[in-house]
């Protein structure tokens, strides 16, 4: 199989582990620290986690490893998005728990959770290890959406593990498949199964994150993807002058990929969903704001920018928010065969305006007729607005436009406004892995195996102080309930990690507050490049802007 | 101002020059070969250039210098769209002319060949050069699509230099711009303005490209660039097994970059505008093609792809070309009165299927309603259809869903298909160079002075032997008149700078060919990862597949 130069390369990079790791696996000892509280809710927590609640926080350190010589079967699962670095945990995982003992074997579960129930798996060796040591995806054995959360799976879980003589599982995903694997380590708790589960944090999305959760893994690298393009992006719209370039990028709820894009690159504007919402803002509001930009920029001649949209912001929009709920009900169920029955556009349009209040109709009617017809015509099977669908770069190009007629109209603004549209999500999930997740990741994966080792479940895997170089960073674990906090979800209440929004007191919110006016109006643009892997340390080797602020 | 941290670290980065052109600008002297012919039309082009046709090649070599020691003051040019390495190489040319004489002095004209004619310019300094040295963009003076051409302008251009005692012009850009040159020289010599005139080849497009220009600058740059995130995306496909990717790549006319981009990351599909034309496909013909990967890999449960879609292909479609130039007679002029006044889309479609011929009707039958429209309501101020609006990548999507849904009926194909749509341009055109383009354009600059110095005129700067390291290449000069034809253009005979599309029977076409197969019903994907500036030679040094396999 033909493997590009820089895969071959990346074979041979040895990850910089935490320094207490670094002095072989007889050197790793436990400390135990304080016993934990879940940061809300702590009395109905404790009565879900009656086995695993209120476990004491860890750190390793140097020290003889006390831990039982038991031999090892681990099982691996990689659930949800693909993020840069999941092998890399595997890889970690993998090497910590043969330099324990070479009969200790580690199963890989594949496709996501649904491989457990389903009992596929392969059992990695060397061969197979070193084939995706520091690359990006998670082909290694794929990865999934199936949620471990019921009664039913738990104890197929536990059958698949008796099984195989299975004594952890380790679960790679983001918030939802950590607190499902907090739940499944107590199932196995309660039931004496004696298999532990280990979690481990991952998310492009930079939400799972907490007192605990510094940064989720591949949100480094993904950031650094988005913010290449986007700054050769910036620099062609800086040589060429003449372009304004809306840039979508992925993240569903939280901005925090948007935020780090912007403190990397520094464009014109950048969108927060949070602020969005805290301020109420309207779409008209929003378009005024950029338009703003637009015009200032003209003034001085530059008729080009940039503008950073965060993929979920159109859901923090208060009056469109009202407008989807309302068009989901004037269409749900049978009462979509009357509209979709009427032959014409110019109808449904009729069809709406009666259907919808006079509120929402006064929103529907500003956005542009392609987004318009797409919010009736792309319904999910249940009818419902697919709102993940909307072009919202495309959507705010347009209010734009028409916000920038109507200032030509009265006189203030007589540049030139020509659109270009993007979006960036795909192109960052399966990057290679940035050193700073190539060393994490692989520290996590380390790690999480010494917490099997000592005897650990309920667990993260914890990589803390990463703002530091890496022989600094300090590795422990952290009970997962401790992260959690009761949350109505689908009509129930239930134990969940809280989704970790932009906080607008935040210091990586706040710097980009105070700059963000000089940015709109001037041309500020930095221009991060492509990854590097190799090469000077303050180049390949700094985790984000985002992290780096929260540290400071 | 804030630069990144890889901005800093390339200022320091010394671009590797021909071996040759090392030994300091006292030890470089010219070896003159042959006298030079047209490629064809020899005689038609001999007249139209009395002044500068039939010149000698020449290389240079270690030894003397002779040149005259004249104080020169050189005006650069950047011309058409951005490709990375533009500045770099007016850092050569500004590094050849002051090592040469301290006292010379280098002219930026400003926003393209405008700013000649505008005498708009800022004269370079050390300082001024150090922020942009092994930088992306081509904002270090901007760049314009005004073309030098007509004797009006060829006037006020001998003008401004008189005023400036500008003794040589270097023009940076693609095959319009280089035939500019060389009408220019020629007018210059005519007159005796005694100002020399050199040509530097840029273009992404990778189509400016004969026996003398083995490439273009900045097509290697950009085709890494969009291959990253190709390979990203394809391990992003290959870890979510659940979408097909359809990418289109920027290149207008030529398929070079989708080309280059397949051999480097190994897709499943890439569609060759060249093959398309040579073969009269139809549209119908290129979805079933496609499709037939996708039922392939669907019956080995790969129920995802990509597929590369070059920018132009569907000019290259004969019947569809037909359907275009059909739309553009039934709307020209007035005639869109009639159609703009009906008020709906159904109306609007009989109006079409009226008008067009049944054969081109039938090709507009089949598209999209989207694409439909999108021909009819977006045309430019001519009433012509903008053709590099369509959005190709969603045609062929849907026209491939539209087979598979066939498909499916007859029984055949049992699989999903999810497409996802992407296009990648912008991100490529302003990087910064890789190092090849970094050294590249480097040394064309500094060899444009050497010619200046040397007296030639009418010549493009020529460095070659380029898939060997940079001690190897060959640096010297061609008459930009030897590369030229006669072509009908816009209804005239014009002397031009032959487009060089891809060879169906060259090296990188055939190995393309070979191996398609195979690529389309397996998964061979290949991750180039981010461009490299620092680390092993094999990741960071080597240039494109293409020139690899052309000069094997």
């Amino acid at each position: 199989m033909k493997i590009s130069p820089l895969q071959k390369a990346r074979y041979e990079y040895s990850p910089k582990l935490p320094g207490m790791l670094r002095n072989g696996i007889s050197e790793i000892c436990v400390k135990e620290g304080e016993e934990t509280q879940s940061v809300a809710d702590q009395e109905a927590i404790k009565a879900l986690f009656p086995n695993t609640y209120g476990k004491k926080e860890i750190t390793f350190e140097r020290g003889e490893n006390t831990s039982a010589p038991k031999k090892q079967v681990v099982g691996v699962i990689l659930s949800g998005g693909q993020a840069p670095g999941g092998h890399n945990v595997i890889c970690g995982l993998y090497d910590a728990l043969k330099a324990t003992n070479p009969d200790n074997e580690l199963f890989g579960f594949k496709n996501g959770p649904s491989g457990l129930i389903d009992d596929d798996y392969l059992v990695f060796d060397d061969k197979y290890i070193d084939e995706y040591r520091n690359t990006g995806g998670f082909d290694i054995i794929g990865s999934g959406r199936t949620k471990l959360e019921t009664q039913e799976q738990f104890a197929i879980a536990a059958d698949v593990c008796k099984k195989h003589g299975i004594t952890a599982i380790v679960i790679i995903g983001g918030d939802d498949s950590n607190t499902n694997a907090a739940v499944l380590a107590e199932y196995f708790a309660a039931n004496n199964t004696g298999v532990q589960v280990i979690g481990c944090p991952k998310t492009i999305d930079g939400d799972l994150k907490n007192e605990d959760i510094e940064i989720s893994f591949g949100f480094d690298t993904a950031t650094k993807t988005y913010s290449e393009v986007i700054g050769n992006i910036e620099r062609d719209a800086n040589s060429a002058k003449k372009y304004w370039h809306f840039i979508k990028v992925m993240g569903r709820s939280a901005s925090h990929v948007a935020l780090e894009c912007a403190l990397e690159t520094q464009p014109n504007i950048c969108l927060i969903s949070e602020e969005v919402a805290a301020k109420k803002m309207s779409l008209s509001q929003i378009a005024d704001y950029i338009a703003d930009s637009v015009e200032k920029r003209a003034a001085k001649g530059m008729n080009f920018g940039v503008a950073i949209i965060p993929e979920g912001v159109v859901e923090f929009v208060p009056e469109f928010s009202a407008l989807i709920a309302e068009i989901n009900e004037l269409l749900a169920g049978a009462k979509a065969d009357a509209f979709n029955a009427l032959p014409t556009w110019a109808e449904k349009y009729e069809f709406i305006k009666n259907g919808l209040t006079k509120e929402s109709f006064e929103v529907f009617d500003i956005l542009p007729q392609g987004i318009q017809q797409q919010l009736f015509l792309e319904r999910d099977p249940h009818g419902n607005v697919q709102v993940s669908l909307i072009e919202s770069e495309k959507l705010f190009s347009a209010l734009v436009a028409d916000k920038l007629a109507q200032r030509k109209a009265a006189g203030t603004y007589t540049g030139k406004f020509n659109p270009l549209h993007h979006f960036f999500g795909y192109e960052g999930r399966c990057a290679f892995p940035s050193n700073f997740d190539a060393d994490y990741c692989y520290s996590l994966g380390y790690n999480a195996f010494m917490l099997i080792q000592y005897g650990y479940t309920g667990y993260l895997s914890k990589i803390s102080n990463l703002s530091n170089p890496a022989s600094e960073w300090v590795a422990g674990g952290m009970p997962i309930t401790k992260m959690m906090n009761i949350e109505r979800r689908h009509g129930e209440d239930k134990p969940v990690i809280k989704k970790a929004l932009v906080e607008l007191d935040g210091k990586p919110f706040k710097f980009f507050e105070a700059n963000r006016d000089q940015w709109a109006e001037e041309t500020c643009y930095v221009y991060p490049g492509a990854i590097q892997y190799y090469g000077p340390a303050e180049v390949c080797d700094l985790t984000t802007r985002t992290l780096a602020l929260e540290q400071e």
